[in-house]
């Protein structure tokens, strides 16, 4: 049973003509005769028919809806800039689609070849590793994208992204003052990308302090709390374990921190732990968690600024780039 | 530029043929002339094609996604319902779009609005409250929906829901068992629909108790964790405070354990809390909260198949009602 709101289908068949008219009769774009004109504009009166965004799309060719890919959504570090998307996106009555992709190459490329076919007005990309050609396709079809988490400027596509590299040397730097000197680092998995900023900030920093990145300090593992379990119990295991680690996220953290509890081992006396994020769950665990805090909710506010600024002005102006800087948030785990 | 993914219209264009006519020879279903069937098939074979799940709607008309409409991205809870129905949905091939609508009427029926011009190929809903007219254009328009959170069954609408009133009825009977005999209960916003259902199986458990459930000690507040803290300050400020106080979900309980924090009140020696979900952080605050477990990914695969079952099944079934019990989690707030 449909709903009692008026649309556009009602006034176009209580006119007599078709939709195209009415549309062209509220854009004023394309000529309509004086008559017709007349008739669609009582007919809108008297029904009380106002356009819906649907409707309006139909007259701008826009559909209000920005698709944000994300890898994980149970992770809150995504959801936090999806947050802060749909702050920017709801004042100008825009929508934001998310999809989840589990970071799967195949997925990101199918999750962009689906939000094409929908017709969204923008994308919003980020993912585990920049996989830029997945986003071409939409480039191709003329759709505004910002990659989030993407430092490398590409023609036609804005960015988004935390200074990793100098987060990771915040990290490394504090450990150091601390008096550590075998510190590891629990990353995501091999042979999707490039090295991480992050393990580059962290190399750089030890290096700037006289020390070496060991490679068996250098642990791969999933980017989620099992990631980070499975990685500490690898660090355990080492002959001479290390006495802080650095892992590449706040859940990543969490896991290593199960770990070092089954283990019977303190936290931070035994191994210190410090994280990337500042998640909610930092300040909740026990001990909370020392992180860096990474901008998530001003990341998905800036990508909404720049994909709404692409749709609002048809000028081919180069690709615009924000970097947010991460801040050391001292807490108890290191 | 475009990916060197083979499309249906490289096979068109190759073959000098519409897109209409690939697609026919693809599912078979209109006639095509032998010779033509026979160019198309060469050039499909030639260029290596795949249908992609793109091509493959253009055949089967299906969009193979599914909107997923909640009213906060930023709980966990949901996030978790989201999870549960990619676990469903992936298998098949079907992706889902998540958008969040803060809970608000409005903008729930512009979602739905939204997902159908979207051409989404079925609907999961769940909102704070049910708001069931908002999905009636969805049903008019033939588009499968599953209501998530509604008891209310309903003509073409499949709903899976947890047992609230015995989810409520746990936790007020654990805080009697206990001792407790001034309950209070932190619930969602007044006037956006009837009483929720724990709170009614709060009423009804402390009757059977030989209790009362007393007005002011039922405090309206945000589903959130700011709503949480502000419905604890209330409860503070009764002449006599409660010993114990129910929270309607782990977010709002986590709210109001930052009250009595500040308040340099202890959990539970001062006031007891328990909440509803057993999200992550659950088990990650200080002390550790006693909650009652909701299935919400559990929830969310459910209604994955429920719709899936609903797409590959053209038959009219009477609508199905899927509920789950829920669990007392006894950690240390109560």
């Amino acid at each position: 049973m449909p709903s009692k709101h008026v649309r556009i289908t009602d006034v176009a068949a209580q006119a007599g003509v078709s939709i195209a008219t009415v549309s062209h009769v509220l854009s004023g774009r394309r000529p309509v005769s004086e008559s017709t004109r007349r008739r669609v504009q009582e007919v809108i009166d008297e029904m009380g028919y106002r356009p819906s965004a649907i409707a309006r799309s139909m007259v701008t060719r826009r559909t209000h809806t920005v698709a944000l890919i994300i890898p994980d959504i149970t992770n809150p570090f995504y959801t936090a800039i999806a947050r802060g998307l749909q702050d920017a996106l709801t004042p100008s009555g825009y929508f934001a689609l998310v999809v989840s992709t589990d970071g799967d190459p195949e997925i990101e490329r199918q999750a962009v070849e689906h939000m094409i076919a929908r017709r969204v007005d923008a994308i919003g990309f980020s993912g585990y590793y920049k996989h830029l050609r997945d986003v071409e396709p939409a480039v191709a079809a003329g759709i505004p994208v910002v990659l989030l988490g993407s430092r490398t400027p590409r023609p036609g596509v804005d960015t988004v992204f935390s200074d990793d590299v100098g987060a990771a040397a915040l990290a490394t730097q504090h450990l150091i003052d601390q008096g550590y000197d075998r510190i590891a680092f629990i990353t995501g998995p091999a042979g999707q990308g490039p090295p991480s900023d992050r393990v580059a900030g962290y190399t750089e920093t030890l290096a700037e302090n006289g020390l070496t990145a060991q490679p068996e300090l250098v642990v791969r593992t999933q980017f989620n709390r099992d990631g980070g379990r499975a990685g500490m119990r690898r660090l355990l295991e080492l002959a001479t374990r290390p006495r802080a680690v650095i892992c590449t996220n706040d859940v990543v953290a969490i896991g290593a921190m199960d770990t070092l509890r089954e283990a019977g081992l303190r936290c931070p006396g035994d191994v210190a732990i410090i994280g990337f994020d500042d998640i909610e769950a930092a300040s909740l665990v026990s001990p909370p968690l020392t992180t860096v805090l990474i901008r998530a909710r001003e990341e998905g506010a800036a990508c909404g600024r720049l994909l709404l600024h692409r749709l609002s002005d048809d000028q081919q102006q180069p690709p615009q780039t924000v970097m947010f800087s991460a801040t050391l948030v001292r807490r108890e785990s290191a």
